[in-house]
Formats: C-alpha cells, structure tokens, sequence
C-alpha cells in the first residue's frame, strides 16, 4: 500500500497543512539572514557553489520530507541571498518587496490559478480586468479605452510593444497565429509579408534597454537603429535624422527611467517628432512609471500618455516580488493581434454562451496571477502611501548625492532624476572602479552596479529601499572610499 | 513628516514583519474556502465579475491597510477560485500544487531573488544549476553534457526549441541579440537571412499543442505544417511523406502527453523517421514528462532520450504551483544562441573575474527563482514519492475509465495513457455535451474538460489530484449523469 499523498496547499484543509510548513519557511529565513550577517555572502562564486553543492543529493530515491526541506534549502537561499532588504544591497533595479506584497503571493502559489481560462481563475481573472482597467487609466489618462496586460517584466512588455507594432504594419495577413479547431496546431499556412512595405524599424537611444535589441531578434524583426546618446537621454534632433534616414514603419521607444542613469527622454518633445513623422512611440518606463503615484514627482512624466504603448515594471519602483510587468496600450484594440484560439481553452460556443475569453491577454498560456500582490498592495496603502515611498526614495537619492558632493575622494556623475547615483573615485581609472565593485561584492560588503558614462565607468547606487537611513548612506560612501585606499 | 514604510519581506525583521501577515492571508484562504463549498463558485462570469466589482476601489487615495487588503481580496479570490484541489475540478492540466510546494514559493517571493544576474541571486543561481543539470541527466541520461533551463511553462519551453532550431540553420549570422557596450542596444546591424537555404519549417501533428502555432508567428517563422492525426497520435508514415513533401530544414515536434488525450505520439519510431531525413526532433512532454519519476511507467516515455531538445512542466503532473517549465537539450551548447550580453548585467571584465554569467539561461531579464519550489519538492519526496503521486494518479485514470465502462448511459472514449479520460453520454450530440460542461460550470458544482476525437465533442476529466477517492470518481458520474437527464 502506498503512502498517503502529501497535503494539498488548496481548499479548507490546505490552511492547516501550510500553517507549520510556513512556520519552518520564515525560522530558516530568520535563521539564513542571520546566517549572512549582510547584504550578501562572503567569498563570491566559489564559495557560494561550493557551499549549495553541499547540500546533497537534488533528487534523493528516498525524501527527506517537507520539514527537513524547506529548512535546509529555504535558509541556504536565504544565507546565499543578495537581500535587496539590506540597505548595502544596492545595484540593481531589484526591489525589496513590501512584507505585505510577499505575504499575497502566496496565495497565488496555494490556489494556483491560471489565467488562461475562465474555468481555472473565475476570481482571479475578474481581478485582473479591474487592476488592469486601473493602471490603464493611470498610463493613459484622457484615452477613451485604455488597456494593460499582465507581463513577466519589462522585457516582455517591451517584446510585446514590438510584436503589436510589427502587427500594425504587417498588413492584416493573420493575427495571433489564427484560429484552428480542436485546441491543436491547424492547418499550415504560409505568412507572406505584405509587398511594397519594409519591415518594421525600432529606433532607439543608446541609453534603452538591451531587450529591445533581443526583442527584435526574437521576432525576426531588423536589429534596432541606435541614436547615440552622449548625455544619457535621446535628444528628438537626433532622433529627427534617425528617422528621416531610416525608411518606416517606425517604432520609436523612449526611456522614462534608463537602467543606467535613471534619466528620463524628454518625452513630449520626442512625441511630436514621432507625430511629425507618423512614427509610433512606445515608453519603457519599467523604471519610472510609478512616479505616477507621487503628486510630487508625476510631472516628470509629462508626454507618457502620448505613447501608443508603455512598459511599467512594479517589481522596481512598486516593491513587488517579481514579476508585476505591465504593457499598457492607449487603446485595447491595439491588442487585437494577440488574439489566439485553442478549442480546450476559448471554443466559439464557450466564448459565445459568455465565458471569458482569456488567450489574448498573454503570449504565455498558463499563467500566475501575478496581479494579486498588486491589487493588495494598491489597496493596502492607496495612492498616498505609495506616493510617499516613492517620495522617500527620491529623497534618499538626492540625499545620497549631498553626501557624495561633500566627499572630497569621490565624484559624483550629476545630481539624479530618479533614484540612481553615480559616483567613483576621483583618482580611479576604469579598472580600478570595476575591482572595487568586485571587491565590495566578494567580501560580502556591499552590491553596488556599475554603469558607463560619459565615456567612463562609474559606481552606480540604485535607492529603492524606502527603509535605508543616513547612516546607511555614509557607509555605502565610507565603504567605497576605504575600497579606494587600500 | 511621512508615516513609517511598511515593512519588507527581506532581511531579519522580515519573517516576524511576515508571520502575522500569513496568519491573515490562511484565514482568509480557508474562509473563501468555506465560502465557496465547491469546486467553483456558482453563477458563471457574470456573477463572479460582480463580486469582484463590489470591493471597492482598485486605488483608494488612503489605503485600508495591509490587514484589511490581504483578508478582503485573499478571501475573494479563494470564494472565486476553481480550485484544483477539489476532486471536482478535474478539467485542465492545472494542479492542485502541494502544500510544501506553495510553502517554499513564499520564500522565492520574500527573498526576491532575480535570476539575471549573479549579484542579485547568488544562491538561488547556484541552486538553479544544480537542479536543472540534475533533471537534463534524467531526460537525457545518455548525453555527455545534458542542460536545461526553467521556463514560464510548456508554451515558452516550445517557443525556445523553435527558436534554438531556427538559430541552428540561420548560418550563425548572429546569436542572442550579440553584444553591445554599456548595457545597452548597441549598434544597429540589419539581420540577414543567409541565402539557398528556406527558412525553418515547423513539422506537427494536429494532435499537437497551440503555443507551436503561436511560436511560429513569433518568431517571424512559417506556420508549422500540420499532419493530420485522426486516432491522436503522430503517425510515422504520415511525417515520413510530410517531411518528403516539405523542403526543409525540419523541426519536427512530437508530443508525449496530448493536452487533449493524454495520448504519447510513437517516440522510437518518429526519431527514426527524423533521422532517416536529418530533421531535429522536439518532444512536447509537458504533461507527460513527470513519468520519468515512476518505475512503472518510465518506460512510456522511451525513445525521449532521442530528441534534441524537450519540454517539461512540474506545474503539471509534478504538483507545483505555476510556472515550473523546463526546456531540456541534450548538448549545453546547443544554449549558445541565447548568449546576450549587458554591461550592467554580464560585463566581459566581470565574467573574466569569475562572476558567473547568466543572461543566456532565459529570454526573460528579471526572473524569479521558480526553480526553489521544485528543489523543495524533489528533496522533501524523492523519487520514490514523486513516482508514487504519479502512479496514483495513473491508477485514478484507470478507475474512472473502469466506472464509465460499467455506466450504460456513458461511453468511453478510450482507455486512458495518462490520467486523461474522454466520456459522453451515450445518446448526446455536440451541443448537448458542451452544454452540459457550461451548467455543471455555471452550477458551481464541477469542472470538467472537453476535447475534439474521433470527430466527436467528449467531456474531459483530467485527473491530477491525487487525494481523489473512488467516491470522487463516482460523483463527477453522477453530476454527468444527471445534467443529461434533466
């Protein structure tokens, strides 16, 4: 007789059966943090590799069982962590998740429902059309019909932004891979391109992100023309020629948030050379996009609503758990092309008598409910709370560049727009600021990024931690400088 | 002065910020759960979207808290569930996930690991790798260098295999988006398509899944070409004439693990077809992979170890919550196409130091260590359990089939392979089976499938909770029973 299966996370008895388990989950990640004593391990790769390569056997013939499990795994993860929650932890657009937000992922994880059918998330999609409807409005204020799809991060948001532009000029020979009977591939057909038209042409800044340039490659779409962008942002001169020597359709994407700098393109000047030109616009503003929730810093992104399309991550700026992307479209017919039939999942009949038709809400199939922790989130703090976290980190960055001007050892790049600073060492060479950052990173010190800039390399701080005091400022500067002097 | 932040997952205060916050969160979960008293909540879309709209604001200006926000929506979404851990919802490959599973997901949230670079996720890369190199050895136990990467599910694991097969006949004019400088798009350079050679054709049964479809239209490919598959299964003689008839290069998928079926396409034979014409060969397991895990029915997936590239999902007939997707490749290097290159990210003077790069693993930037869940699961059950969870699910399959058979008023469709059942009311046509499955929906009281065969509509039952008694079994009859009867 085979044993009783192990306990379900679903239905009335599941609450129960995870009560204890989480009790092990948060003593070993108690227990990994103290462990780590830091924003990250000591030792660099090597010794972390060395020490997961010690934990034995992944696919035991006998288990060890759940408790034993979860507390060996759950506090090496958390002992080998890069904890974005330690203010030293600093590098990346890697937010520290809101305890909160943590908290309402895991009933994702326990119910477990997908969203591409009604029959599998009934709740779950209503809730997303509403967050959705929500954010969209947000984005895209005056629009009559604006629109927002769940994404796995910005790099499928901006993915999507080139599939639906790619769509638009493709001259209408199919959509979403079409319709065929039985939920099943149907017959073949041959995509032929649309005579008399090139291919679609993103153009964008040197300042934009590398998965536009992946992006476009995926889709078998030209490799993006680059406007160099010696100050950071895309200057709409320079993106005139770009788009007078390029022959159209264009794609234009802007940057609200560049990943290096954290700078902002001058949005509406970039949008009436876009009109001009009858070039769309989309805006990666994965990084900046949740300035919308401050009424202090919202006028930053003046011009975003003129974007047919905008990528916003709250898994940077919005302290959600990864993924909490958004693609939001000024109007949700543009999503049309998405459109995409299986008979297992959106028959005619179904979709007919009302069930929800969700294939076209995703590229993916089975998908998370990742606007859960969103939702939550929104509600649980309202615009003002969030507004104010993003205040607070504002604050902490230009606190941080105070801090750095008045440092005689260090320089600071220029006084940030968002949340990033970049800084080095007056006297550094290149070299010299990369190993530091190796340094800080191998002894378990401090996780700074790195970023390129004016034609040199700079130390970059990435503050989107709403809990980091002064105190944690002055010792991301003491330990760079004590980096320098050895 | 501003209010203190809500507190964060991460770091040492992060499990006491957690723990009362879960506590409200498996209130809430068992009290939708009570709500609910079924499998689904009764009503349809309709009554479920007004629910959902009765919450209140999405965005308050002040928010309620975080209390109050986790109970209120936790609670809506359980009430609103299909949850899979009813015997009752039995339609879709959507599991109901373990306990531990979901336990384990909450530290991958708290923690927020992302996996795009090692300074964000030390640990969890280190464990990424160890568990991924252990599943490629037992998908490909021959292979010298066997690897695999985590995905979003079955429709981005076959999106990846399409794309690495198109990448290998491109004529290596480009791989992964290639490198540029500063973490960002870098110099245009229009793609090439190399001449004397077709494009990549994508050779399927219609028995196959949607996302190849979809993939193709992606990836700017040809649509695949369907070969007809009229007892469910990829006929060898029949792609033998179709890979005659269509110039190549070919990828052909097979599937092991029909999503309509459960059917396992003739794996040894088509691999011999496939290599008698120099076609690579995909395998679609996505349902069907998990067998590897059973002693007793390993065996049906024999011959998978010959195709070049094969998808997997845990979140499936392995019990997690989504996303747990594998793509498997025989050879690492067959993975060199996605090789992509961010200075931010995966900086040559960093790589060079020993800082491991891991921007090729996934097309995703930020991405969730996905891969914990299923460390957890493996470790904690060991083969020996996982095997045993998949052979009760088989043997509920058989049950159910064996039940059909000695009910008059219900024809089977046919034996199962898998856990998936195929049955109709003897005397109903089309629309009074789809209807049927709409009322026992819209009733709240089951969830069930339905599949094309044989040129007929049958309800589908796809058994993956293994907790199901015979009593279970007996009720979905006598639901189906009954909705004909009236």
């Amino acid at each position: 007789m085979r044993a009783a299966p192990p306990p379900l996370a679903g239905g009335v008895p599941g609450a129960d059966a995870l009560r204890p388990l989480l009790g092990a989950v948060l003593d070993a990640l108690r227990a990994g943090a103290e462990e780590r004593g830091g924003p990250l391990p000591a030792g660099g790769p090597e010794a972390v590799a060395h020490r997961t390569a010690r934990l034995g056997a992944v696919l035991p013939e006998t288990g060890t069982g759940p408790d034993e499990a979860l507390r060996t795994l759950v506090q090496a993860l958390a002992a080998g962590a890069a904890d974005p929650a330690d203010p030293l932890c600093a590098a990346h657009l890697h937010t520290p998740p809101l305890a909160l937000a943590a908290a309402a992922d895991l009933a994702a994880s326990a119910l477990n429902p997908s969203m591409d059918s009604w029959d599998q998330a009934p709740a779950a999609s209503a809730l997303e059309t509403l967050v959705t409807t929500a954010l969209a409005a947000e984005i895209h204020p005056g629009a009559p019909h604006p629109d927002a799809l769940v994404t796995t991060g910005g790099t499928e948001s901006n993915q999507l932004a080139l599939l639906l532009a790619r769509e638009r000029h493709a001259g209408g020979h199919h959509a979403g891979g079409g319709h065929t009977g039985g939920g099943h591939t149907g017959k073949g057909h041959t995509r032929e391109r649309p005579t008399g038209k090139g291919p679609l042409r993103t153009v964008v800044g040197a300042n934009a992100h590398h998965s536009f340039r992946r992006a476009a490659w995926l889709l078998g779409l030209p490799a993006p023309v680059v406007v160099p962008t010696p100050r950071g942002v895309l200057d709409p001169t320079a993106l005139h020629t770009a788009l007078t020597d390029t022959p159209g359709p264009h794609l234009v994407a802007a940057t609200a948030g560049t990943t290096d700098e954290g700078l902002i393109d001058p949005l509406p000047a970039l949008a009436d050379v876009c009109a001009a030109h009858g070039a769309d616009l989309h805006v990666d503003a994965a990084y900046g996009g949740p300035l919308l929730f401050s009424r202090t810093h919202r006028p930053l992104l003046d011009g975003l609503d003129r974007a047919r399309t905008v990528t916003v991550d709250l898994h940077k700026l919005g302290w959600q758990p990864a993924a909490a992307g958004l693609l939001a479209v000024r109007d949700t017919t543009d999503l049309a092309p998405l459109a995409h039939t299986a008979d297992y999942l959106n028959a005619d009949d179904d979709t007919d008598a009302g069930l929800p038709d969700l294939l076209g809400r995703s590229p993916r199939t089975t998908r998370r409910p990742d606007v859960l922790k969103t939702a939550v989130t929104l509600r649980a703090l309202g615009r003002t709370g969030l507004g104010a976290l993003v205040d607070t980190c504002m604050d902490l960055a230009q606190d941080l560049a105070d801090r750095i001007e008045k440092t005689p050892a260090l320089d600071l790049r220029a006084r940030p727009v968002l949340t990033t600073v970049l800084f080095r060492p007056h006297h550094a060479d290149d070299t010299t600021v990369a190993a530091i950052r190796r340094t800080l990173l191998t002894s378990g010190r401090a996780v700074l990024g790195r970023a390129r800039a004016d034609g040199r390399l700079w130390l970059k701080a990435t503050l989107l931690n709403p809990h980091a005091t002064p105190d944690d400022l002055d010792q991301l500067i003491t330990l760079v400088e004590g980096s320098t002097h050895r």
